[in-house]
Formats: structure tokens, C-alpha cells, sequence
């Protein structure tokens, strides 16, 4: 399974997408799908899916998109992360501290809700699963260790430049597809319209990005790593 | 093996760690880890733990204390846990897009580096081990994904407010032992010098936290869930 690398897993659509079934032919998944879930559950656009069966199951997106929303106790909703058909998701443990993790429906879905105890009695009998088991833990701890050193930079600007830096090495270009609106791209940096505006700017001011077209940029990355160097006020 | 709920593991001294080797004898631990790694290492106090290492190995920390930073490419280190004598740590997978992760002993340590190709085969083979394996990395990603939602919180009054109320609710009790230095506890907020005095003495001012002695606080968890309720502007 391939690690991904980029805060926000929406950024380039045309990606491959990394099947937690990978190695398992269709009759084998279908057979240990069957034993670890009570079967599949479809879900139309806009919906969430049940809270009590995000807290008690992992999830498997056989089919659809999915966006992970930290629902803070205000109210506001924030994207985490955008789920694709093929990939796990879900907690399975009861260690939030302040609002929840809610999961909406982008794209029809069709899902199945995986008891954990029954996967981790088959991840003892089936090493090719344990294997993908730990690449999919090992996948979303770097994304939440990346989601957290970036909103570990404090200066706006330079949490951009993180952003976008990262963006040219995992899509390996400097003229970049980022299929993000700005208002969910500011939500996804945990900034405020005005900074994002007010730093977006500016980085288009000094060239170190250009929007060239919709969703399309060139980024000289020379000049966002020499923002990245600039010591802190 | 316990789930830590704290965003910061040394806010309360007193608590018991829980051990990555829980279940097993000391004999069957001391072959387990002579199996999976080539033997233990001794860093004194204030030394850094090669980087070779910690980018290779899993690392079981046998004694001491060992503080792991965010080190941003500006030379700003963010301490991001403090990891305690019977804890796994290391990162074993090469994802991170910007900074690095740096491990600092704070208490003479005593480490084992362990070969994660030889850990998995034995994970196999010991469901006990397994288990562990998986609180760990559950305990792990809880961790993170509190970190992420607190980072989240872009106002720095609810911030504060939050992480309060994070201890409130791990220390089961209103009058609080935060052993953290401020400047330590804002770096853990992801805060500035002068939003975190200016937040925090308005706190204060409202005795939604008062420092009553050293390291010492007595909360109101009303007016702090009440902050945390209000709308961003």
C-alpha cells in the first residue's frame, strides 16, 4: 500500500487510490468482509453515517467518497480528511476529548461497518492482512503527525508554503492541480479567511505561487523554502 | 494498556505508565526484545538519539524520560510528547514532508532498537504482543488526532479552555497539578508568548482557571465548556 503524504487527501483526484483488501482476490475479500461485518450499508450524498456505528466499528468504503469532519463543540466543522472507496476509516476507541469526528457522504457510499474484535482475531490468522492493517495505522498516523506539524507552524505564510511545498513533492511538479476551494484549503491550514487571504496574497505578490488557472498554480519552490528558513517573530 | 487522553504526557507526574510488555513475564520479555533488536543503548541526559536510529527503528525506552520535538526547518523545536520508561516510540516510516521529528532524553535512558520486519513476524506469532502493538498505535493515533482537533480550535481563549478541560477530565478532579513550565505549555498549544498571556490572564480575570500555588489550578469547568461553546468571529 502506498503511503500518502499530503494533508488533505482531496488535493489531486486523478491519484490511485490504495485498496485495504490489496493482495486479496475478490472471493477472499468478499468471504472476510462477510465474516468481520454484518454486511453493507448504502448511504445517499449529503448523509452521515450513524455516530453510534462510527464509535463502536472500523469503517471499509467499499464504494463512494467520504469527508471526515472534526465537529468542534461550537458548532464549526472542520474537513480532516477526504475518504475514497477502497480505504478504512473510523476510530474504534473512545478518547476524544472535546467534539467528535463526524463522517458525511460526498459521493454516494457503500459501506461496511467492521467489528473490531472479529478483524483482530483474522489479523492473527492472516499475516497479508496484518500487513495491511499496519500500513493503513501506519498511513494515518503520518497523516495526523503531517496535519500536526503543520498547524505547529505558526506563521501563516509559512503554513502555506508548508502546504504547497508538500503538494510539488507528492504530486512531483511545480505547476500544481490542487482540487480544493479556498474556503475548505483555509479550513483544512486551521486559519481565518482574512489571514489566508491577507498571506495568499502576498505569496502571489513575491511569485512564490501563481494561480495560473482554476485549480492550476506554479510554485517556484526555491522561494517557499526560503520562506520556510524565516525565523519566527 | 491504558489510553492517555492528555495532549501532553507530563501534565500529571504521578500517573502510572502503562508498558508496551504488559502480559509477558520479565523473561519472556527480555528474549522477545533480544529477538526483535540488537541489544539496549544508554543515552545520558540531554543527549539526542540518532536520527539513523529513530528513522530505522522502533524504539522501546526501557527507563528514563525521553521528549520528542518537532524540529521545523526555521530551528524551531516543538515538544510534541514526553514519553515515559516502558513506552514504545519511533516513527518507522518515511512520510514526514517537512521538519523532522527529534528525540531528546530528559532522564537518562536506557533504549532498545527495535527491527520492525522482526517485530511484525512476532506479532504473528503472539496474539498478547499483538494486542499491545494495537493499543499502542491506537493509544498513538488518539494522541494526534486530539493534538489535531486542539489545533483546530483557531481561537486561543477556547484553546486554552480545552486543554483545561482535557485535564479536568483525565485527572478526574477541578484542582488541577499541571507540571508543565508556561513556555512549555504554550509551545504545546501552538501558541505565541503574547496571545497565551494575554488569553490566559483573561481566563484569570474571569476565574475560569486560577493558579492558586505552584503548577497548582483550580478550575471552573462551567465557564470553561461555556467558552468553549462560543461562536469564532
Amino acid at each position: 500500500m502506498k503511503v500518502e503524504h499530503c494533508f488533505c487527501l482531496k488535493a489531486n483526484e486523478q491519484e490511485a487510490v490504495s485498496d485495504f483488501w490489496e493482495g486479496f482476490s475478490e472471493k477472499e475479500k468478499a468471504f472476510l468482509l462477510s465474516e468481520v461485518s454484518s454486511g453493507s450499508k448504502h448511504y445517499s450524498s449529503g448523509c452521515f453515517i450513524d455516530e453510534e456505528e462510527t464509535e463502536e466499528h472500523m469503517i471499509y468504503l467499499q464504494k463512494g467518497r467520504v469527508t471526515a469532519f472534526i465537529s468542534l463543540e461550537n458548532g464549526k466543522n472542520i474537513p480532516l480528511r477526504f475518504i475514497r472507496g477502497g480505504e478504512m476509516f473510523g476510530l474504534s476507541y473512545p478518547s476524544l476529548i472535546t467534539g467528535t469526528i463526524t463522517f458525511q457522504v460526498l459521493e454516494e457510499a457503500e459501506v461496511y461497518f467492521v467489528r473490531k474484535v472479529l478483524l483482530l482475531e483474522k489479523l492473527s490468522a492472516y499475516p497479508k492482512l496484518l500487513a495491511n492493517y499496519l500500513a493503513f495505522v501506519s498511513q494515518r498516523t503520518a497523516f495526523l503527525l503531517n496535519k500536526t506539524i503543520l498547524f505547529s507552524i505558526q506563521s501563516n505564510r509559512q503554513r502555506i508554503a508548508c502546504f504547497f511545498l508538500n503538494e510539488i513533492s507528492h504530486q512531483n511538479t511545480c505547476r500544481l492541480q490542487i482540487h480544493l476551494s479556498k474556503s475548505c484549503m483555509l479550513d483544512c491550514l486551521g486559519m481565518s479567511r482574512s489571514s489566508f487571504y491577507r498571506e495568499f496574497n502576498a505569496l502571489q505578490q513575491t511569485k512564490a505561487i501563481v494561480l495560473i488557472d482554476k485549480n492550476q498554480y506554479q510554485c517556484c519552490p526555491d522561494k517557499l523554502e526560503a520562506i520556510m528558513l524565516e525565523e519566527a517573530p
